[in-house]
């Protein structure tokens, strides 16, 4: 057998959620009429001109896509409020771009830190590069990042300091005056994730003027509704984005991803209803869920919530389950670092569906 | 400035090749009617069936990619008739299974044997993981590898070694009896590039049966016609991609991909058809060019054909230049380790569009 590395033994093989048409066949539910909460999606689907520019471009996927992507960065600069040479696209969402960044930065030993709970890759992908987690706290009562907790943990081998704003799971906001005392603690890369910003309708771009230390990661699979394609973009400075730019995959982004993105930064107006869209719902699922004596539900700026399930009686295991044999999935946030087995966080959907839900929910929790 | 890896100063940003957008507007050529050589891809598109199924799963592209890819081990098994379990998928074509494969075996300093020329992404990720290369050498007179150059430089830090069949960019086999020999040599995990294989006709699965340190790559991105969509295999023994598994990005095939992968698998006709046509063509174009006097061009078993141009007074760089100016694009291959400046690969087009290609490239060389 080949020698494989010692890194392995801390990584189990990967489960992932399971598809509608699995659960609808073990639970005997219609697969058209599941409700699909666990994801943070675009529920009201991609932009019809990204639809479009896929059928377009569909003779042209026997050929290799192109790899300098000048016109997409160019589009995603005006978007962004940046300059062109700022921009490196990512061909896996933004997590394509976890993997570069590691890659760019890491040397083995080196350590990073990242709050929890939070967004689960940063930690996959970094300890590939035998980097060492260094956790701080998201401060869970009052939904907010524990600075100090960054600040007391930062030493001469912090290479990297994730903050995710808003935060997944919990929905919270990093306010900017906190973002900037731990750049100007540090030489490190402050890794700032706005795969939400959108939701939000705030961001941290203007603190690229002023500090080399950022680097801020974003997404096409949230609000512009492109999950499937797998693209994200980072934004620094120059410098930083020409380094990457040196070891990143080559043709890693698709020919239909290429084009969807560019039509979908075209859709000014689809960005700006499916923003509004998702605002409204987070707040009609916020008040709904708040209604319920026996769940609490944590205010977001995100497209989803984070709720606390143990006045139940149910475990956050228990009542997924018995959400998906109704045809509900959510997201049981038991294998976050940070929480226990008593979260599940709820990502809107459609109007209809999240009518639905809250009537699925009502009927197993006020039982 | 944030420290960035001393790895990095051995790379240089990538230069992608031109577009044919830009070659058309650097030149005054026509767009459509430029004749692209230089990337071996399938000229005659992609299955009609892949087509549909993209178009049938467009509404599915808000929603991330299922990231198990049950159903898509299970027609890849059928078709290279191994075992579901022994099939794993790469998101990036077959280039992200090597970013994988390096991060499953390669701990800093270990040795990886590569033969020169071939394809250069092997070195361009495994250096990366700071492992060295150690290179073996293609016998480039004969068109063969030189097995002894592997053999005699395998050492107790040997983790990988590459073999490219059909090579690329050479066109030349490696006999199985010299893959079997390698293998019986080493405990290093031998790494089969088999992209081509198709047009080959001969492939190494079997020996898949009886060897536990042998993994075998390959692409959608060649006959299958799906290079723009980015999607690659590896076969191999069951504890090993399960390893591989572990680590490997969770979400990077995008969901046309995916579908268009099965669409593709099921079009047997297509695959059949395309495999015929780039053999005839490719033997079209090894007569025609042979057929001038001062161009040297290799037998090959693949769908490109290297050419020496040496005899015609221009360097590779020269002669591409001047066949781009007419509207061709062809692979200069100054670039590749254990090439001279004198070498430009070919791959297959389509048959009016060889015919034209010889036409332009007698004009010029001729003259």
């Amino acid at each position: 057998m080949v020698k494989t590395r010692a890194i392995l033994e801390e990584y189990k093989t990967y489960v992932p959620g399971r598809s509608k048409k699995e659960i609808a066949e073990e639970y005997g539910v219609a697969e058209e009429s599941i409700i699909k909460l666990g994801s943070n999606e675009n529920p009201w689907g991609p932009s019809p001109k990204a639809k479009q520019a896929i059928i377009d471009s569909i003779d042209e996927i026997n050929r290799y896509p192109e790899s300098n992507h000048e016109y997409i960065k160019e589009q995603i600069a005006k978007y962004a409020n940046v300059t062109k040479d700022q921009v490196i696209i990512g061909g896996d969402g933004a997590d394509e771009l976890f993997e570069v960044l590691a890659k760019t930065v890491i040397d083995e030993g080196d350590e990073f830190i990242v709050h929890q709970p939070t967004y689960t890759y940063y930690e996959y992908t970094f300890k590939q590069s035998n980097a060492k987690a260094v956790y701080a706290t998201w401060n869970i009562e009052e939904n907010k990042l524990d600075v100090d907790s960054v600040l007391n943990n930062i030493t001469d081998k912090t290479k990297v300091i994730f903050l995710c704003t808003p935060n997944n799971p919990t929905g919270g906001l990093i306010p900017q005056e906190d973002i900037v005392r731990i750049i100007e603690a540090t030489d490190a890369l402050v890794v700032i994730d706005e795969a939400y910003w959108e939701f939000s309708e705030v961001n941290n771009v203007d603190l690229l003027k002023k500090y080399n230390n950022i680097f801020i990661i974003r997404t096409f699979s949230k609000v512009m509704g492109l999950a499937g394609l797998r693209i994200g973009y980072g934004l620094s400075n120059p410098d930083f984005i020409e380094k990457m730019s040196r070891i990143k995959p080559v043709f890693s982004v698709t020919v239909p991803s290429q084009k969807a993105v560019i039509a979908t930064l075209n859709d000014e107006e689809f960005i700006k209803e499916s923003t509004e869209k998702a605002i409204a719902e987070r707040e009609y699922l916020y008040e709904s869920v708040n209604s319920i004596d026996n769940i609490y539900i944590y205010k977001s700026k995100s497209n989803y919530l984070l709720m606390d399930v143990r006045k139940t009686g149910y475990t956050a295991a228990e009542l997924t389950s018995k959400l998906m044999s109704r045809g509900v999935i959510v997201r049981d946030c038991t294998s976050f670092v940070g929480l226990d087995e008593y979260y599940i966080r709820i990502s809107v959907e459609t109007h209809p569906k999240n009518e639905k839900f809250i009537k699925i929910l009502k009927e197993i929790v006020e039982n």
